[in-house]
């Protein structure tokens, strides 16, 4: 069903109560409607990779011409080697479609419904359980829809982010962008903060788990900072340092490295560069670095590099983030690497789920009682009146 | 600290600021600022209770005037029998304070604020921690710092929690009132449905957990519901009946009392009546019942009273409420007799925190990872890469 041909209403009234279909469903009915989907998919493959060559075909030009990124092209081609099987795999896992874009992808996107929707109508799930929304203009009436929408997850951009929390009562599950950084303490071996920063940095720039901030304490500066930098300008990567930073390396590194040192101004350290950009800056001591992370980060997932526990414990209960880490790179916090499977994003919400988000970050609990006709006037500190029991069970 | 003198963006920051500082603290400190701020509370008793005097003059003129409940000023009234007591055992509970109302209580309020402020002064809480707010303008401003606030728990009217949801970007822990229904299956033993429906509806009428819909299956109007109405209007409990049950009573209650019997309009369905009053109405089968629910209910309780737990069962799966119970009353929704304490309120969100809430219900978690040099790029499918086990741990 497309949202296009029917009220914003009416698609979120009929997606509530299937919702609640489903709540009755037994386990098998439900596996027999994602085995249904699969096989569907599986068998429609041909019409689906056609729609999607047409939607690849307008963002070629889209791209050319500079309208779409090229990262965006790449994330739309489900043609591309394993991305249909890990798709379809997917599906199988119970973990949700993969994202494959935007408006670019509509084509793709109706192809891929039809076949939902035919693959449904031989099993027990309601039709209206999955529902597509193939316009923005449906999404302010739905975002209306509170008495019907539990929770709006927006995949995008910031500023959608921003856009649907400001405009609905429904609770959002945001998944900003990721401001995280890595505090280099002076006792950390200098071999394992290499390995960290690089991987941190390097290993996939543009993902929002990467690192854009790299704290030194003063009394690192003369010693892991070189080693550290030297590293990340052999991968290519642009330093902007503060004074103290410069000064060290300007020091200790071969002129040739420290000819291509640049100055941080301010704003770097409340960017999310997404590139091979890095800002340094020298702090004091790590409570100076735990003030810094929570002023200037995004609460995503930061890291200590250290080989004191104590400093490392203190680190990781003062930073107001989803992930702290100590001595392993801020590249972990990925909900595949966490075994939720395919993530549906990672959370910055203080509330409900937060960091990686997978199946169950979705869900809520319910409370049943099976009680034999208790009642609560029974219960009191009055003559013969029982009392509750409120006892740990153990597991 | 008052925010009338400070603007809401200072008061918010230092807020999450001293938030940053008590996660560090160890849970003696802030047990400390606990015991401190009871002692400091016990004896500031006699400043506290003049000013709340003060409150409660003002208030019973209000009352007098009719422009204030007389539920609210009994609320209010800290000097009643072993409330004053409760709430000081409360802080020992780390359960909070018990709300005492809006603002008829500023003066007792701002008497509590001071000795708190004054008591923290000397641990290593920061003042900030629990700021006051006076003057409902501040409100808007508040509501607006959500980058330093995480949640907000509006107590108050529907209309307050309304105004709250449309106003801010902040998640609203929302604290809705209750129409909550029991639906009358005909297996039921009928002493017990009595027992249950009576402590439901008479045993605090005014509660959000009181029920305020009754469900009767039409094979059990002519068994199980006589007894239960006759018991209800007994305690003075007004009946407003559809067509079938009406004609059932008439037929088998005495004439005194089927006489009493009013007619339910459509909207005594949709209204939560906080009173002496309930709805009665006939249903085909449970599964009508649970759609009935699902649409006119205000998912906080449900209860089904059977002696089937196949239907037990399918009532509990299907109606998508934070409770459902068999065989007990809806008033056993709550989270002094769940055993968390005082409780912050009862949500009928379905994100976070469902149900009766208390402390635990207000925390979230942070994912901690203590590394020796991980990094991502050293796992995947190639040859000599590490893979993730993601194996259960048995606890």
């Amino acid at each position: 069903m497309s949202i296009t041909n029917a009220s914003a209403y009416e698609a979120a009234k009929s997606a509530k109560s299937a919702s609640h279909t489903l709540a009755t469903l037994p386990t098998s009915a439900r596996n027999d409607a994602l085995t249904a989907i699969h096989t569907a998919l599986s068998e429609a493959k041909e019409d689906i990779l056609a729609a999607n060559a047409r939607d690849l075909e307008l963002a070629k030009k889209a791209a050319e011409n500079g309208q779409l990124s090229l990262s965006i092209l790449s994330r739309l081609d489900l043609g591309k080697k394993g991305k249909w099987e890990d798709m379809l795999k997917g599906i199988l896992d119970v973990r949700g479609l993969e994202d494959p874009g935007g408006k670019e992808s509509t084509e793709s996107f109706v192809a891929i419904s039809k076949v939902i929707s035919a693959a449904l109508e031989n099993t027990q799930v309601p039709n209206t359980a999955i529902q597509l929304v193939t316009t923005r203009d449906a999404i302010p009436q739905l975002l209306e829809q509170d008495r019907f929408i539990d929770l709006v997850i927006p995949r995008g951009s910031n500023e959608l982010v921003r856009y649907i929390k400001s405009s609905t009562k429904i609770p959002v599950l945001g998944h900003a962008d990721g401001i995280c950084s890595i505090y280099l303490e002076h006792s950390v071996d200098p071999d394992l903060a290499v390995r960290v920063v690089v991987d941190s940095k390097t290993s996939y720039p543009a993902a929002c788990n990467s690192v854009e901030t790299l704290l030194v304490e003063e009394a690192a500066l003369q010693s892991v900072l070189p080693p550290v930098a030297e590293a990340l300008l052999a991968k290519g990567v642009s330093l902007r340092c503060d004074a103290n930073t410069k000064a060290a390396l300007t020091l200790h590194l071969p002129k040739s490295s420290s000819a291509i040192l640049q100055d941080a101004e301010e704003v770097d350290f409340d960017t999310e560069h997404l590139s091979l950009v890095l800002a340094i800056k020298t702090v004091p001591i790590v409570t100076d670095a735990i003030i810094h992370i929570n002023n200037h980060g995004s609460h995503h997932t930061d890291v200590i590099l250290t080989s004191s526990e104590e400093i490392a414990e203190q680190f990781m209960s003062g930073v107001d983030s989803a992930g702290v880490f100590w001595n392993t790179s801020t590249r972990m916090a990925d909900g595949m690497r966490f075994g939720f499977g395919t993530e549906v994003g990672i959370s910055t919400n203080k509330i409900h789920a937060r960091g990686p988000v997978g199946l169950e970050g979705l869900m809520i609990y319910k409370y049943k009682i099976r009680g034999a006709g208790h009642v609560t006037a029974e219960y009191g500190e009055g003559e013969g009146q029982k009392s509750f029991k409120h006892q740990k069970i153990e597991l």
